[in-house]
């Protein structure tokens, strides 16, 4: 039986809103999270600011490392959205106003009876020979030129766009995961078992994620999530099984998560 | 007036956990808002997965980019848990269990009467030459090789190891941002106006963030924010007070937040 292939992504993240802190990004897990079910890993997510340069080396390196890439934000009416300039640059093309990407603003607009000024104009700059992605939040499309994948950064708007990509991609073998909590469990009193485990599962990658943090009555709440992934459903269900009976037999009380 | 320097930083999540979208990462957040007051501007953020060359290049790529860079996750004691031996070979360093580690974890289990096993022990591995950082949380030392910072993935354990930090760094300028944000504005309608002001303020960073999402009733709750960065307060806020009189000008109700 012939594997399916292994098909990776990066996502990046284009905004300082973002990296200081102020606001929170969503859009890198919900690309993750949509992705997974298609076959698509996502590998690496970087951030970075709204700087010419280092988005258009952002997008090199990325590109090249990756099967797809998909980028967020920077794509609206403002002077400091300079994201499809900067992926134009990235693949050497020419960028300007489109006639395809004018006449879907022009009809969106109009429908809404919003006014299509010069500043709106600017979200129809297409690079040369990108492909448009569809926005029904908001009407301003994306695009996608190579395997590069440009949508917008608002959440709501970035979710629309990915209804446009499924047809897009061709996806790889499903990473499948299933998470063992176990409550109260310092880590290191399972980290020996668990590496004989992994040890003997080549095929499977199994994380151990310590939590800890106050709980409502002022006692420490803690205790370890078991991640097991692999592309093998099975398996990943078999080595699961095998954590959560070890961890029952050392006096725990394991509970499934997705 | 001799200008404070520009010092910058790089965040580097470490985990297959965060980068699959199950586990939310707060730490890149943390990091900016504990670096910004003491004038050190988070630039980039990476997410990587457990895999130690993709560690190690990330490591040297943003050790040479930044001023500082911060990693978290990774140190614990499981066999996942590589990021001490992929930051030392990052830098060229030989790794192994050090005596000084293994005193501050042997009097840190004493204490607590837990048993100091082979797989705790694995914490105590430090690169040749890094100095520790204090982890007053959970024990387990962080440490600083260069200008990397490695930290532990956990949040709360993450927080009590920036307590040690400021002492190692040497903050510049501090960048002061002040928001303006209007209920109902759609980005566009502003861009004009945004723009002209940034065209005359070159000092300044003026960034425009849309929101939309579906309010409490269903309707749409839209607007967006203006944000002015820069490293002369009374410049920033200057700034921030001609956007909102222009913003009220148009019959916008502008709000300010930090």
């Amino acid at each position: 039986m012939t594997q399916p292939p292994i098909v990776t992504a990066a996502v990046l993240i284009i905004g300082d809103e973002i990296l200081s802190g102020r606001t929170h990004d969503s859009n890198m897990r919900t690309i993750a999270q949509f992705l997974a079910p298609l076959g698509v890993d996502v590998r690496e997510a970087r951030i970075v600011p709204d700087v010419r340069n280092t988005i258009i080396a952002a997008v090199q390196a990325l590109s090249a490392a990756y099967t797809y890439v998909f980028t967020t934000g920077g794509i609206g009416p403002t002077h400091d959205d300079i994201t499809a300039d900067a992926v134009a640059a990235a693949f050497g093309r020419t960028i300007g106003v489109r006639d395809d990407a004018r006449a879907i603003l022009a009809e969106w607009y109009r429908g809404r009876d919003i006014p299509f000024t010069d500043a709106r104009l600017r979200m129809a700059r297409i690079p040369d020979g990108a492909s448009l992605i569809a926005n029904p939040v908001s009407g301003a499309p994306g695009f996608q030129i190579g395997n590069v994948f440009v949508l917008a950064g608002v959440p709501a708007v970035m979710r629309g766009m990915l209804e446009d990509i499924p047809s897009r991609i061709t996806g790889g073998a499903v990473v499948f995961a299933r998470t063992v909590k176990a409550a109260g469990l310092r880590e290191a009193e399972f980290a020996s078992a668990l590496g004989e485990i992994a040890a003997e599962r080549p095929d499977l990658s199994l994380g151990s994620y310590p939590w800890m943090k106050m709980g409502p009555s002022g006692a420490p709440d803690f205790g370890t999530s078991l991640v097991v992934r692999g592309r093998d459903q099975a398996s990943v269900e078999a080595a699961a099984g095998l954590i959560a009976s070890q961890l029952t037999d050392r006096g725990y009380t394991p509970r499934f998560e997705d």
